[in-house]
């Protein structure tokens, strides 16, 4: 106590910066920590998370499920129709984005996709009908994820529509993804006027099965490869697919004109792929999806295997909880507005793109894509320094993944969801921005974040789920 | 006198380090300071530069010249017969890369080119008998850039090669280089056995009259939105060309199919391109030459428009002293060199390559093309720095094309001689290298720098021919 008063303060403020400010003016020194209390400051889930810590059960999981997620070998393996190939997809069925969610409670992009895939399946002939049909029940809605795919935005299956197939060479599972659009006004921003109708039977018509030859000729196409070279050449593989889709061209056209398909038509199907820098995005996310899927149902592992957007609730999963969902309402995103659009605009946050995250590209590689600052914000540096931040609350880094600009460190990778909590460091996620109103379409893209409540559920369901060892 | 001793020593050394070393051993401080002479130490060049610095003649011509550098826009025009479309390009002659030499001073590689190229052109039907008419003087032999053209490594190109055209819209002028073989064994690494001959054969029936076809169809390509979206992509345009390769790809397909080539003639340049990591370099030095040619001929400019080797000499061409060639002996390259080669297996610096970084690409664009470090050595933080250290040699930086890690700064470009001399900084060039003898081919890459004495030579004789008004 003497020297308290004696010598000069010297002070380490752990709290509200304003606590450093009075040191500070009555002349000491203060160097305020960042921190913040763990579980957002619920001292329940924060007692919960401490049991979870360096818990042995806990972590023998982890490394098992970060180990197949590392080990897994997703190969473009086909093209088929998700009526025929997604598993459970049958009858009048349409898959969504995000974790479960009613027509009544859909957001407008959603109901306006789901419109869209009824007309273009032919159940009704205007969309007063399709709407009638949708709100009647007579058609039956399930998440993208709950039959091994997912889609980017509103993420709309419906069972006539061509889908990539996407293997685990490594564990033997599939995963599966729409095709994309391009683009303007397209379904999975909620447009579904007749040029939408009309582009998507093309896409049944033709794109898919000129693909399906070409991937069949081509044998299998492995993905990470190319992701990881993607990256080398400024895509981050969520938001940035420039490279991506540039090199995949570069590897369907020379196979697509020795596999003999009609000049007239891969003409079309190399113009439609050739005038779309997104072309990539919808193969990385059933990429993803395959990489995270072989890591999921290890009990106990408290390893972020899916985070998703229904565009009115932010949804998660565990591996060590399997299918359940942790959800809480979608934030809207701050980002850049085209012009003429504002915040007031947006639809919350929407789309299983969200899939790249959780397998550590997007918002957790963008030190590899400086140039998607001019797409999402923010200055080349502040690229770098979110991946150093993801670093944070991930099990791990993939050496799969390099990212030249952080001096060829490896992505970090594998969320753990102990850590979010307890850091209070939200995953970062880069997003694509769509009107609230069906069918005006994408009216911006930003930098987002993965709400912490979901995290804090299920660190809560996570450690009751353990055995009682303790008690 | 007094403070001296009695003061802590306090010194700013310019000159050797070990001046510092010893006042730091007897405790004082010295900070050393990077400098060199000026001139490479001769007072004579030293006394001509300071007549040229600030000149109003030299800054009025050096604003017109960098004006034009700027402004160029290059295209690619069309696709041709080298005998056809280059001027002065007649009968039984030959082009090779660099300044002027004769046959018997080549070096191995280019030698080894050049008599591919007779058998190629049929004028002998073995290596004895082409060498034979090389060494009698039978065969004509000038430098690419004599004939408006430029070519990497060897830089060889005979009257039947197809070529690049392209176009500067702004000022009119055109120019040419001959089409990328590939890797390995390569007419431009000297190689010239019966596989090297029967792919140019077919260079000139298959590739270069589908991609004429292909360019009519396209209606001209513009280069530099072409290349700066590479630059966006980790690419420099030089030794990293894997994204301008892929986009230039993407624009050709479609047209390709919709310009009614044959099937099977298109998969199999497709097929060759898709294949072909460098196949856009020889596109990025026409487009370089055009940016730069457009620059050149103006009295008294300072800007350097050509930078270019033989794999004996190193040389260099000024705007205000139009086709001269200031050239000195050429280094061999201290680089990454594949397994089971070195240094004393290299062929001194070779090809007009480095019209790139004359063009502010290549090593002056480093900080875009981090991942180029594995193939040329250093880090990415090495990278940035390069491109950090030539804008202090060049009259400005080139607002199209941007560094997206180096916070989305313009490339620096238009190399002034005047600065290389007074810094004493030679610029900067990221090179693959030549094994010495002809016909084994690449061994190597990596980063050298324009030997100084030929920008010596060239302030001489800049300063020679300003008027006398102060005499």
């Amino acid at each position: 106590m003497i020297g308290l008063f004696s010598e000069n303060l010297e002070i380490v403020n752990v709290g509200l910066t304003s606590f450093g400010d009075n040191i500070r003016k009555a002349g000491g020194r203060s160097l305020d920590l960042q921190w913040r209390p763990p579980a957002d400051s619920d001292p329940e889930v924060g007692w919960k998370l401490a049991t979870l810590i360096n818990h042995p059960l806990v972590e023998t999981a982890n490394e098992r499920a970060y180990q197949a997620y590392l080990s897994a070998q997703p190969v473009l393996e086909g093209v088929g129709i998700a009526g025929e190939e997604l598993p459970g997809f049958n009858g009048r069925m349409i898959l969504y984005s995000g974790p479960p969610i009613s027509w009544e409670d859909m957001c407008g992009p959603v109901q306006g996709a789901i419109i869209g895939a009824i007309l273009l399946e032919g159940w009704a002939n205007d969309i007063k009908a399709a709407r009638m049909l949708a709100k009647n029940g007579d058609v039956c809605f399930a998440p993208t994820h709950h039959h091994n795919a997912v889609g980017p935005m509103a993420g709309v299956i419906s069972p006539s529509m061509p889908v990539w197939i996407v293997r685990n060479q490594e564990q033997g599972n599939r995963a599966y993804c729409n095709m994309n659009e391009g683009l303007g006004k397209v379904l999975r921003f909620g447009a579904n006027g007749p040029d939408v109708i009309e582009r998507l039977r093309w896409m049944t018509d033709v794109l898919g099965p000129v693909l399906k030859k070409v991937v069949e000729k081509l044998g299998g196409l492995e993905l990470k490869p190319l992701m990881a070279q993607a990256l080398h050449m400024g895509d981050e593989v969520h938001n940035r697919n420039v490279a991506a889709s540039s090199l995949l061209l570069r590897k369907l056209i020379p196979t697509a004109l020795e596999a003999g398909v009609s000049s007239a038509d891969f003409a079309a199907v190399a113009r439609f792929i050739a005038d779309n820098d997104h072309f990539f995005l919808n193969l990385s996310m059933a990429a993803c999806k395959a990489m995270l899927d072989a890591a999921s149902g290890v009990p106990h592992s408290s390893m972020v295997t899916a985070m998703a957007r229904n565009g009115v609730m932010f949804g998660i999963r565990l591996s060590g909880l399997g299918e359940r969902w942790f959800t809480t309402r979608a934030p809207v995103v701050n980002g850049l507005y085209f012009p003429g659009y504002s915040l007031s605009d947006a639809a919350p946050d929407l789309g299983d793109s969200s899939i790249t995250e959780t397998a550590g590209l997007g918002g957790f590689a963008m030190a590899a894509a400086p140039a998607i600052v001019q797409f999402v914000g923010g200055t080349p540096h502040d690229a770098i320094a979110h991946s150093r931040e993801m670093a944070n609350i991930t099990l791990g880094c993939n050496g799969a993944f390099t990212l030249p600009a952080f001096d060829f460190t490896a992505t970090p990778a594998g969320i753990d969801v102990r850590r979010v909590v307890d850091t209070g460091i939200e995953p970062l996620i880069n997003t694509g921005i769509a009107h609230k109103e069906a069918g005006i379409g994408q009216i911006g893209a930003g930098i987002t974040s993965a709400p912490i409540a979901c995290f804090n559920q299920a660190v809560a369901v996570l450690a009751d789920e353990l055995p009682s060892w303790f008690e």
